[in-house]
């Protein structure tokens, strides 16, 4: 079983996940033994992934058999695992943690290659109601703390499988990183009685210059402090704390400009690897947190994080926001348009 | 001039530093257009870095020319730049500072190939000693306020050019990382009355199955809450807070126990690109704080940081460190050894 281990120093907690261990030599070879061999996750493979907990498939086909565009499963290696107890426990100054939580993969469709940019904006929707519906049913789970959606597109970005899925995670703690954001929020609002998302958006659409695209709903920026290159955000315009009370618009409009910046990044980047993250509320909070709104981090991975960064916790981006959003305008400009609300159905055009 | 940016939200701060752009389709290609290529480095091409700031030399050869078997130069393209005042200001509701520091290039060897699992023990110790040189030297602004010594080995690390060096950067300000190390280091010591490392220490020796070996100065070991599979530190056995008073013994004990310690990586890990970084005590301590203890941190690169690591600052390991120090056990013993004091000899027969 995952173990969680404290570093006594800053207080992080890390998961020794050896169920996914590898011998040395395995690490470099990882993607190359994978490419164009069996994929777990196509079409007529379903045995090949613990039964499913949520499809989307046609009437009359059956579970764990093919016939769905969209499929949620355990993961066969979770990082966590939802058996067993939640235990804690010393080993002289160091402390553990049983790896208690729960780790599930959504197989965004059948299509092999296909992933954000590719689908259709209906086909997104679809993916974006069922990460909400897992959201909220892994919350009815008292012991659960925090849940993390993500995304690992291409080797550099992690991921281990090609075929396009994005990950669930929930945890039974609140990690490091997201109680730092709760707490910086939390001081900008005891200080502004504002929520700091919400002034974002107001200060990026008065400058212009870090706008990507928006819509009704949503608004995709660069950044001010991006830590890296063409880092992309999307953040709901309403405040709103909690990702799991997504509207029906709101999934429409999110579906539309989660097409438009991915189409973006593969066009105006040649196509790189990335990741993308729902920062979410914590699950104890509970009605809509006046300080905390979910957003959608992505972060293309044009550069490697060096010693630099790993030592001081500090980046080193060598492209600024505004000279990056520049250069996406110009991908939309040369796809033919003019009207930015009208960028996901023209890029779309160009596939 | 590069610029620092703070993120509202987390207070981090980001280095913009346009200097380094490069148009997005670029960043693919950076390695392969430099491989073979001209070398900056290399001896003969002195002239092509900015002009020297320290250089072991042979008599009678002249600064800026051949000679030198260790040099020292400003970095051309700098994170941060000496020039100019620290200014703070605002915009809206977000923060800037120029981006004033200094950002250092310490080229380890004329050898384009050679780092330091092949470099000969005493050529370690000039480096040791050059860098301790540098870190005294920048202590003298009394506007820096942290230094960062660390390597990019290997494109997946983050180096840009080959030619082995190792890097140094002065800081205006103490990063973030470095604050949470001392903020935490520091209620240990509240609490236990002593240093969280040399408790570290302690435990380590009692447990001994992450020690991967040792000296009479320094201990190296796989930490407990390791983030990464084969992370490992080097941690100078008596307590010290600041590099820059290392002594002449600990600089020949560190120059061996390195040696040890990145021919291990190289030999047991099939090469792999690496980070290492030493961790220090900010500029305004005075005397031998009894809180913080300098060391040196290595991460071999061999696994992808990713979405959930990004979105939570919570890593997921695959290997244990008490795993990953057997397999370094194992490779101490294929290399014909059996007293672990003597590894460095031993591992410089097999080259």
């Amino acid at each position: 079983m995952p173990e969680l281990r404290k570093d006594p120093v800053i207080g992080r907690w890390v998961i020794i996940a050896t169920e996914r261990a590898k011998r040395p030599s395995q690490y470099h070879k990882q993607v190359e033994e994978r490419k164009g061999g069996f994929c777990p996750f196509c079409p007529g493979n379903e045995k090949s992934t613990p039964p499913e907990v949520l499809s989307y498939r046609a009437p009359n086909t059956l579970k764990d058999q093919e016939g769905w565009w969209l499929r949620v499963v355990p993961n066969k290696f979770p990082a966590l695992q939802i058996e067993g107890p939640l235990r804690r426990s010393g080993e002289g100054m160091y402390d553990r943690m049983t790896g208690f939580g729960e780790h599930e993969v959504l197989i965004e469709s059948p299509n092999h290659d296909h992933s954000y940019a590719d689908l259709q904006v209906e086909h997104i929707q679809e993916i974006i109601w069922a990460l909400r519906d897992r959201c909220v049913e892994l919350r009815k789970d008292s012991r659960m703390k925090y849940i993390m959606v993500f995304k690992n597109w291409g080797r550099e970005a992690g991921a281990s499988l090609e075929h396009p899925h994005t990950q669930i995670i929930a945890l039974p703690i609140v990690p490091k990183r997201v109680q730092e954001e709760l707490s910086g929020a939390g001081k900008y609002y005891d200080y502004k009685e504002r929520c700091v998302f919400c002034d974002m958006i107001s200060q990026e659409v008065a400058d212009s210059d870090r706008i990507v695209t928006e819509n009704d709903s949503f608004i995709s920026f660069m950044p001010f402090a991006s830590r890296f290159p063409y880092e992309t955000w999307i953040v709901p315009k309403e405040h709103t704390s909690f990702f799991n009370d997504i509207q029906k618009n709101q999934v429409t409009d999110l579906s539309s400009i989660m097409r438009t910046i991915f189409s973006l990044i593969k066009e105006g980047l040649d196509d790189p690897a990335y990741n993308f993250m729902i920062h979410n509320t914590p699950f104890d909070e509970t009605g809509n947190t006046p300080f905390y709104h979910w957003h959608m981090e992505i972060i293309p991975k044009l550069t490697k994080v060096a010693g630099f960064e790993w030592g001081t916790g500090f980046y080193i981006n060598p492209a600024s926001p505004e000279e990056a959003v520049k250069h996406m305008r110009d991908v939309m400009r040369r796809a033919g348009k003019t009207d930015r609300s009208q960028t996901a159905a023209k890029l779309a055009m160009i596939h």
